[in-house]
């Protein structure tokens, strides 16, 4: 195992959070604020980070295992290292609640402990939401896109940290793959800025909410989230928008490359616009009733078949007091999530293709028993390895919702509270179906049970192993 | 496809239902009650019966594809024909009332539709749980062992109704198989009645709750079910034999053929009896405070984790009222079931071991991606295609509990009642934990879903296939 060159990852990781404080910084200048939490909280981070970087690796490959390790606890050290401005600052005052809003915040869940967001300063509050853009793509992605990485192997790093079961270079070098897909990500940004400046945001607002739409977070600056703008047109470019960032990043390069036809084509693509049609119908019918108008419902259930899908959680109306089938249909979304290579979290669209497919194999194959069926993906056979590992990984993300919940019951709240916290957390959504539900927040929960659903929305924003690993003996024997 | 084979398969199959009916018509009979309606049902299942073995097939040989329709169509033929005596005495006089109580019987779910039970007939009441002893063991691998099959393959039938990932021949013939599982349950039956009888119960109460736990069904006589008795010493015989009965009939065997030493090294009773303890402790631990006293919350942890791993259903308290914590694990507790090759539900312990195994050599082949990590149960290798097996069937267990879970919301019922009624049912429990509950019953829902949790209770009962391959096209193609 190379430590030093792990170390030396974790170095240049702190010095990038150092550089991502002093923005928060400028904006509290700019509107006369006391900044000295974000200048000490960066000099902090820089001098963690010089110190670090200083060590000299033998050599600078990273292997597999090495990309995990490096991945988890840079995650684990920045958002350790990204509550500071919280603390110092006395906006968030306690150390569990402001280590589970700045998990919360990379990870892009969008879960908060807090009742009153709308005292915070102008600076923390645009740390927090900042937070969720640095998160969507990722710091590490961020970190190889500007500084050259000596490694051969840095893909390790990106596909440790990048959300899907395969990830494939856009171009041959990491670094180049990384810058690719930031100036994507950085224009799909700017430009929802700009249509939510015309529904008359400021450009404070407006910048802050994409950085939030961006990740598929959903941290708002306001206590009624996007409802506080009461505006259809805001609702709807958030929602347009959260769907966008739910599309594998690929797709985007293959557009920009002239490969339109392709990109339409692609059958996660599809299989992610069938199942938010069929939500938005079947939620819209559900809530007829409840709205007594089919136009309302219709965008009642567009807006939140796009929050839960994408796993973000802005929200303008309370869906817990929704009928039943409506909640039940919103936290199967949850648990599926986007597509992969998008900022989402939840199983992703690919995976739970396989898990369908593969499904559907098996039961032909339990009629024919002498034929075996395989998975064909984008007409392309899926490897039994693959599937395998595809099995293995929602078998284990079932174990640890199972395991959270039981755990998180100890603090005595209803069982669909405590479901509902292990799978949005676990999903990085937010919100969850009871007491967490979107008029509430994860504020009750004792200290140890904030910890461990931080944990645990790490463990979903790096797809389990990174964090996993840290737990296994055999990772710490040379 | 051999239709002519299955045919004559579920001919023999309605013949010993009619035989199995005259049992309740003479117990009415004993009585002094009208029994016409036994009557009335054997003599239909018999002409049906009759008529079905007329047809001679060219060949007798049955392949696995043949197996699972013969059993998925028998089961579902017995369920109806089994609800006849319900319908025509007027015991249970809606149609969907009696099938849902039939086919929570056959399949020893233990769910009921009735809220007032002790007004039933004697015989009724005696057909009510006799099913749930036929039920357990298998209408199919009885007929086997009583009427000689002529076909080389009939251990496919035993395969496809006989629960477990891997059904092992005891001895070389199927019938005999079969008759050697038979004489297991008839003894082990015959054992608890009379030590229920002890217990100050009459014939009659003993031998019906014997057959409901032999089930490990949990039916009872009495509206307040086991706890109507107001015994702990019949509240203990029925928690270990419901316990008894969940663990692999091969155990039995291999005792009775003096290999005692083998049967209690096996490493999925081990597993069994660990899983059991922790969970009567954990729970025992979280119910002190409840009941506070540590005797009485461990002799009530102790009961309901019987009940809930074994898949029975008798109660003594209203478990719905406990802390969350201890809720969520007996939810955990019927995911699993008991043991491969017994009477219990669920996805079964062997399945469980292999899928954390094989979960956990993932995560260290995650941590050392050279290394591949195999599955070893009882010191041997697991093959790879058994493997994948068992996690597609879990998948799609999962898969049909959240279908379920969504269908059955649209009633409108709170989600710990859906939620809980797709698991009770599939895992073939009974109770769960909401209106459901051990307090309440299934009766609420309206005729399309009570429809839909019968085939859920089939689904669960026959591990899946057998059903499923009936909506299946190709299953009907030639």
């Amino acid at each position: 195992m190379n430590y030093k060159m792990i170390a030396r990852v974790l170095g240049m990781v702190l010095l990038c959070l150092a550089c991502f404080m002093l923005l928060p910084a400028a904006v509290g200048l700019a509107y006369g604020e006391n900044v000295s939490a974000f200048v000490l909280s960066a000099l902090i981070s820089a001098a963690l980070g010089f110190g670090l970087t200083r060590l000299r690796p033998g050599r600078s490959t990273i292997y597999a295992r090495e990309g995990y390790l490096a991945v988890g606890l840079a995650w684990i050290l920045v958002s350790v290292l990204g509550m500071l401005p919280y603390l110092i600052s006395g906006d968030i005052p306690r150390v569990e609640d402001a280590l589970f809003e700045s998990v919360s915040g990379f990870t892009t869940t969008g879960a908060t402990v807090l009742k009153d967001i709308e005292h915070m300063s102008r600076s923390g509050m645009f740390w927090r939401l900042f937070t969720q853009w640095i998160g969507g793509m990722g710091v590490l992605v961020f970190m190889m896109a500007v500084m050259p990485m000596g490694g051969e192997h840095s893909m390790h790093i990106i596909r440790a940290e990048f959300p899907g079961p395969t990830v494939g270079k856009l171009v041959p070098r990491a670094g180049q793959t990384a810058k690719i897909l930031y100036l994507i990500y950085v224009s799909m940004t700017a430009l929802e800025t700009g249509l939510l400046m015309l529904g008359g945001l400021s450009f404070y607002d407006a910048l802050l909410h994409a950085f939030a739409t961006a990740g598929t977070g959903g941290f708002s600056t306001l206590n009624a989230s996007l409802g506080g703008f009461h505006s259809i047109y805001v609702e709807t470019v958030a929602a347009i928008f959260v769907l966008l960032f739910s599309v594998n990043f690929h797709l985007y390069y293959g557009i920009l490359a002239g490969r339109w036809t392709l990109a339409l084509k692609n059958e996660e693509l599809r299989w992610f616009a069938g199942i938010v049609s069929l939500a938005v119908l079947t939620i819209g019918l559900d809530l007829w009733g409840y709205y007594g108008s089919l136009a309302t419902a219709l965008r009642h259930a567009f807006f939140n078949t796009a929050m839960c899908i994408s796993t973000s959680s802005f929200n303008t109306v309370d869906y817990t007091l929704w009928p039943e089938y409506s909640k039940w249909l919103l936290l199967l979304l949850m648990l599926v999530g986007g597509c992969a290579g998008s900022t989402c979290g939840g199983l992703k669209m690919s995976r739970f293709m396989v898990l369908m497919k593969a499904a559907y194999g098996e039961l032909r194959h339990m009629s024919r028993p002498r034929k075996v069926y395989g998975v064909m993906i984008e007409g392309r056979q899926v490897k039994p390895e693959t599937i395998r590992a595809i099995c293995l990984y929602f078998i284990l993300y079932m174990f640890i919702i199972m395991l959270t919940t039981l755990i998180v019951s100890t603090d005595g709240f209803d069982a669909t509270t405590n479901f509902s916290s292990a799978l949005a957390c676990l999903s990085n959504i937010g919100p969850g179906l009871g007491i967490n539900g979107p008029t509430g927040n994860y504020g009750m929960f004792s200290a140890h049970i904030k910890l461990l659903l931080s944990l645990v929305m790490l463990m979903g924003r790096l797809e389990l192993y990174p964090i996993l690993v840290l737990f296994l003996p055999s990772t710490w024997k040379r």
